[in-house]
């Protein structure tokens, strides 16, 4: 995929977007510092850094790691929304983590977008969208998430 | 079960001491306000207020309470420990959770304890725990769920 400058300028200020959505509705996203880094190739990378997230054993906390996942597949989905130019309402129907070896320095958020149908919304019609989220760190794969995300036309 | 003062006044006094341990070790609890409430009949019970939790929905934000549920089991888990006279270093390998119905005031997270033998630990062998956390709020139930602690002994 060639992605051109104008492109390129029209992602950079959704991440930004995307980032002032976060802390400015939700207080904890605002301590953890959560931010988007980067969109290509239908991967959004999303990082937090490891001081204010961390737990009693000096690593990440757990709540902390499901919480960057939870943000960045929640953020796939509104940017995807964004750029099909489609509007809904998204929530977490559920989450499962595994936690696989303990995060010690900021980990990377990865998210790929799976081709899914979003037309449903400007029809009136809610849409569910299952992602997988990967955290690494230092070149590991410290955690898997997989949330169920459901996004609902909004209310007229 | 009967519970006389004294043990009461030791159950009141390590409830402090976890919400010490938590704000003290984890910030993301402090910036919470996790608070453990009670203890009685083997159940634990945790709360957060809605405020600093909120999300753009005006509700309780995912990750607020995936890590109230979190910390719950971990903190069931913690007492225990402390009740058996044993010592482990408790880290969450699996964590899945199922939202039933938006968060709209202070909820409650309920943990039940079941018997588990704790007693491998002072062997220098770890154990795993299973528990189930529920989050009620204003009479309904809104949130389930599950997480596979490991319990390891501190090294020497």
């Amino acid at each position: 995929m060639t992605v051109n400058c104008e492109g390129e300028l029209q992602i950079a200020s959704l991440l930004m977007e995307l980032k002032q959505t976060w802390h400015q509705t939700i207080p904890v996203s605002a301590l953890m510092q959560i931010e988007p880094l980067d969109y290509r190739s239908g991967q959004l990378s999303v990082s937090a850094p490891i001081t204010p997230n961390i737990n009693l054993h000096q690593t990440m906390f757990a709540g902390s790691i499901y919480t960057l996942a939870t943000l960045t597949g929640w953020g796939m989905l509104w940017l995807q929304q964004r750029i099909a130019g489609v509007d809904g309402d998204i929530v977490l129907a559920d989450g499962h983590i595994r936690y696989l070896a303990p995060i010690i320095d900021t980990p990377i958020a990865k998210c790929i977008w799976r081709e899914t149908d979003l037309s449903r919304l400007p029809q009136g019609r809610r849409v569910k969208v299952k992602l997988e989220v990967e955290l690494w760190c230092e070149g590991t794969l410290c955690a898997i998430f997989e949330g169920l995300y459901v996004s609902q036309p909004p209310a007229v």
